[in-house]
């Protein structure tokens, strides 16, 4: 049905993400075992217990030479303590050499560091007094044998790997990536690389929705570009929800007073589009539908509504998708303001902004919106203000949150 | 040379670095050109210029109709004006119906709001009063023809994709992945999958500086395990040098009191070593070098060690391999210490620390350091804060910048 009006009513961002959640049929991710070199950034598939303790025994945390503590009571510069060398267990006043890692050898409890030592032919002269494990790395100080170490649903990153590796796994439960369907839809769109017409512009979003879902651990497929045509839609979303696992589309939300994608995800299956219109600045005509579980995001062609749209709705996506407990949270500063920015009450706004470090502090500049679709606000920023649904805006001075979607530049440093 | 009484002299991290590049033959990458859709996270090797206005005619940034905002002057809800639909040029007190992208049709300079109108027929009633250029997206607002948009050394994320797909372009020119070769060594080292001996110890520093070489960018080549042997050794770093960018080793600068892989490295060529013994902790025993302008990284095994050793010189000569003109910054956060914690004067100390977010506000908990070496302060943790040289400690309740490595739980969201 033709809409012709705006919309009429929009939805708050968390009822609209709580409304989709609900009718999605998102189960625990199938698994598949990988190894470890190509585990980076994939996510646990199941928690991970320690099947022994690390260290896998006492071992000496220094160069030097183990002894028994006890044997060094009262020892310093003015009054060293004399041990005799050995080469097999340590005994009373008996010291061995030991490197960095070696096993602390029988009858040790400690290990002195060489500089707190004068070795002189079969004796060493000890300087220090040193207490019961002092510089032994103890069996299980790191990770005791049968504790939970790492936890399903988190990223590994490379130290997570060092741990997996250092408990003797070559490889890692993974949770299979997600694979989804983008498609761009738009009589307006010229293929990249293609000579447009008059009219025509490139179509931006499609690489860059591929990227972030790439960028989050999903398999994007690309679905291409489709005209303004309900029936070609509807072939290709069709497509996209018989073979993956998900469809995000760009564009068609409100083309020529029709919703033409969100029509045609009606047509395909139930309950269709849950939500349509939303309390969101830029992204309002963004829509998320579900067919018979499988989830349909359906962005605006514009591409920094694109963009919002995704942080809002796909972003949780694909990390439930994932098996992660909670959407993977941006690294997020604190920063003042350095100019107002205007914002819509009742809606959310995301503004962009630049945060720069000057002298410890950290500074948000609003990215000046010459257009509010325009993709250079992205590259010009680095990060997001949130501005919540009461506020009509933020002033100058303001300490706000920064959710940041690139790096920032100490200001001392350039 | 056997150095078996610790490091006579410890040298400053900043004058290290230093040190190293100035007797590394880093040039400017060799570029590739890939396609769009694999450039993800790649690094421009060339500047960017707009090679049109983008966007491409000016165009209407809402759903509703193109006009003259001259014509609109004194409109109100109370005081509508009329216009006129037409279906070619726009002229006085005429309107043409236009939906949000397209472009503005000749003799209008404005598009009124579909929200703010009411049609009857073929005319429609206005009822708010518009400026020259409302709800019009001009040409080249977002980017000027021949302005200079994205910058060498630029890592490209999503939204630079789109930009650059916007301005036509299918591919990308990045900076090729500087080769890196992986080097452990130690008797005591048992490969990830296989049974150790009693004394030996899983190798989890390679599979993990593998993960942090791919993270940066670079592309990482796996030399496998050595014994601590001068000869094997030597040869392993032979094969580095000649087949690839630079080597990274782990282990074996202090082994048994003999420095085997600093005396491999020197004796391939000069200047060899350049700094063997850092003002760092942990990671003291670390070493850089350079054989006849490559970088050799001398890690120590212990695996924080090599953490922090590669965060203090393997990032930032990465980040120089890519063309970047700064090693690429961590996301930091100021955040408050829980607890106090003492450093070494006269070292830079990185201290591990598990931020999270409680209110707004940033909480940096240190990790117990269980044991220095243990990785597990590496998993626990998600941020470093780094105590400078002249600071023996941290305070409880001070503020700190933390780099973060990991994600930051919001509290109240757990």
């Amino acid at each position: 049905m033709a809409r012709l009006k705006g919309f009429q009513k929009l939805t708050r961002i968390d009822d609209a993400l709580q409304k989709w959640l609900n009718v999605l049929q998102i189960t625990k991710p199938k698994e598949e075992t990988v190894p470890l070199n190509e585990a980076l950034n994939r996510v646990l598939a199941t928690d991970f217990t320690a099947k022994e303790d690390l260290p896998r025994f006492d071992k000496s945390a220094v160069d030097g030479y183990a002894l028994r503590a006890e044997d060094t009571t009262g020892a310093s510069q003015f009054n060293p303590v004399t041990f005799h060398l050995t080469e097999t267990e340590v005994g009373s006043k008996q010291a061995r050499q030991i490197w960095t890692g070696n096993p602390l050898p029988k009858g040790a409890n400690a290990v002195v560091m060489i500089e707190n030592t004068k070795k002189t032919d079969d004796e060493i002269e000890v300087s220090v007094q040193l207490a019961t494990g002092g510089n032994v790395s103890k069996k299980g100080e790191d990770v005791k044998k049968a504790e939970k170490i790492l936890e399903t649903g988190t990223r590994l990153a490379p130290y997570h790997l060092a741990l997996l590796a250092a408990m003797g796994n070559n490889s890692a439960k993974v949770a299979e990536k997600p694979q989804i369907a983008i498609l761009a839809t738009g009589n307006e769109l010229a293929e990249v690389g293609s000579t447009p017409a008059g009219n025509q512009i490139f179509d931006s979003n499609r690489v860059m929705l591929i990227a972030m879902c790439r960028e989050l651990g999903a398999e994007p497929v690309d679905l291409g570009i489709v005209k303004d045509d309900l029936a070609e839609i509807t072939e290709k979303l069709k497509t996209g929800l018989r073979d993956y696992d998900a469809v995000i589309t760009s564009g068609g939300t409100s083309v020529g007073g029709l919703d033409l994608v969100p029509d045609a995800v009606n047509n395909l299956g139930t309950p269709g589009v849950v939500v349509h219109g939303l309390a969101l600045r830029p992204a309002m005509p963004t829509a998320v539908a579900a067919v018979d579980g499988k989830p349909v995001m359906i962005l605006s062609g514009n591409p920094v509504a694109a963009v919002i749209g995704f942080e809002v709705f796909g972003r949780p996506l694909i990390c439930k998708m994932l098996g992660m407990k909670h959407a993977e949270p941006r690294p997020t500063v604190n920063a003042v303001m350095t100019r107002k920015v205007a914002a819509a009450l009742g809606r959310r706004t995301f503004v962009r902004v630049h945060v720069t470090l000057k002298n410890g502090e950290f500074q948000a500049e609003p990215v000046s919106a010459r257009g509010s679709g325009a993709i250079s606000t992205m590259t010009r920023g680095n990060g997001f203000v949130v501005v919540p649904e009461n506020r009509e805006g933020v002033k100058e001075g303001e300490g706000v949150m920064v959710r940041l979607f690139g790096e920032v530049e100490d200001a001392n440093d350039v």
